[in-house]
């Protein structure tokens, strides 16, 4: 099948063969034009790149590799949708790799991304394996962390701003009259479990709301944890009137837990998440959420890693962060101070 | 940094050059063991596989193609998932490629994995592209049709069983002596739209019930359609006492409309819903659903591809189905048939 010729198809496009190069493997230097005359021009012949070919010839494989904890997590899934989606409107194909969370698997993933010589890599890892992310950025590879920081890096990072996204938390419920605000998060060892405690901690320390640690949970990210944590909230006295749950994997056991145990919201408890996902919206009453923005955070992503791979002296090392947004819905409910008990 | 060879990594695993080869390319035919000793011996020396090269000596990628709408629906980032880590644990790794149900995009997608050499392609794809899957398939790239399949390919095609789905949906529901039945789901054009209202239609002529074709809403797979027909169905007058919600599209807008309209579920309708979902299960009353077994889907198919992979010989053109699973939750109710109306 390889008898046309990238000549054939300039020719065809009426461009000279490096536009027509340039054009099917999608540089940004090309109008959207050109590249579809040579696009069209390719199609229409038959022509197709041989990209392991290229990849030798020109040490750019047009793959980028997304590596990620799991795909469930709709944070997760929506971040792999729009780094797809972009990557491929510039011409670049997505090795997605899913870890576990497994330092060691995702050593081997790095190991195996190298080996294919992917030109860039988006790492929402476990904030291990500097070396490797080290030698993968020494072969030329351009490379993002996302979500979470490996300590040491020097790579460009792109977070969720926890701390405020908890703060917005913490003060949409003071400014309702909640001062008895109960916690469930993740572990201090996770970035998010330990900025999402600090937004709640500071907010309430700087209202001058203290001795609230009876009413904080700290666990694994599990439903299992969350359902665990609300009942033994709930089992606290003075009772708490609002619930901050600071992580989604939680809120898939705080929800069925508070049901269960007839729990009226927002009327006996208010109650926030952080991560928004579809169903939130639907649940009765809807629930209000701080969306931490992950469509957002995959953009601003796999658009720095673009730019990092068209032009390798940019810039490393710097930290962005995406803000979070409060959506109200209708969990929370407006209080008398003293609803909330001597607090 | 391509100081290591392979030669180096065989001795220092005591391994011929070949078995060290096959060992790194993820081969079935070398032990667990083995594999597990040139790894090592490959990390320790810091020898890195370069799979542009390997794959224009090897004919061999790696690379598979996984080719789907989109990643927010549960069943496809299930399959996702479950096709990615058998994939890995196999030595092959899985670009991404979504393509939002448009068949123009789908042709780019399947031309651009032919670019990159892919040695296999799972398509959950439009249906279209016979010729262009032909191409795929003629240069070498082993195809399986996932949950869709395309008239005139002989590929292989793994599909759920959606005709039994309906039926056990419809059985279930008939069993608890409801008659009048209603029905919201996707458009004819769409394989499961057609199947799942064949079995719905065909299991009420079985058991004699007829007449029902004013209890059937079928459109678009978008919520909207959703909220809409069963708006529309609760009008109709005598009413149904069942409700089968035949897609999850249509189940993210049917749930909120009847909590709006205040319908007690089971007291005042029973309801089923098709494709599982985690948040379903939590939902107050728990919701039955048909699982279509998104997990076996996916394992299935990318079983298949692999086996083809290494066997090209293997057998093409069959299909399999994934048969269906009933979960009862609580959101189903015995009736007395007086209560159905006249039907």
């Amino acid at each position: 099948m390889a008898t046309v010729t990238l000549a054939d198809v300039a020719r065809a496009a009426g461009v000279s063969r490096s536009t027509a190069s340039r054009a099917l493997s999608g540089s940004s230097l090309i109008s959207l034009e050109t590249r579809a005359a040579v696009q069209d021009a390719a199609r229409a012949l038959g022509y197709r790149v041989n990209r392991a070919a290229s990849a030798l010839r020109s040490n750019r494989s047009h793959l980028i590799g997304l590596v990620m904890n799991n795909l469930i997590n709709q944070t997760f899934h929506t971040i792999a949708e729009v780094v797809q989606r972009r990557a491929a409107e510039a011409g670049f194909q997505v090795i997605l790799c899913i870890t576990d969370a497994d330092p060691h698997r995702e050593r081997e993933v790095l190991g195996m991304l190298a080996d294919h010589g992917v030109d860039g890599a988006i790492v929402m890892g476990t904030g291990r394996n500097r070396s490797e992310i080290g030698v993968l950025r020494e072969h030329g590879c351009a490379v993002v962390h996302l979500i979470r920081s490996v300590a040491g890096s020097d790579a460009m990072t792109v977070l969720a701003d926890d701390v405020a996204g908890a703060r917005a938390a913490t003060e949409h419920l003071l400014g309702l009259g909640h001062r008895r605000i109960g916690f469930i998060g993740g572990p201090l060892e996770a970035d998010s479990g330990r900025e999402r405690f600090k937004g709640y901690a500071d907010t309430l320390a700087d209202a001058g709301v203290g001795g609230l640690d009876e009413l904080v949970r700290r666990g694994p990210l599990t439903a299992e944890f969350g359902s665990e944590a609300a009942a033994s909230l709930l089992a606290v006295d003075p009772p708490m009137t609002a619930l901050y749950a600071a992580n989604h994997e939680a809120t898939f056991g705080i929800l069925p837990t508070l049901a269960e145990l007839g729990v009226a919201i927002p009327d006996a408890l208010s109650l926030i998440c952080h991560e928004d996902m579809r169903w939130l919206a639907l649940w009765r009453p809807g629930l209000t959420v701080v969306d931490n923005g992950a469509g957002e955070l995959g953009a601003i992503a796999v658009d720095l890693l673009l730019n990092q791979i068209r032009n390798p002296s940019a810039d490393g090392g710097r930290t962005y962060r995406v803000g979070p947004r409060l959506i109200e819905r209708d969990s929370c409910r407006r209080i008398d101070r003293i609803d909330g008990g001597p607090g």
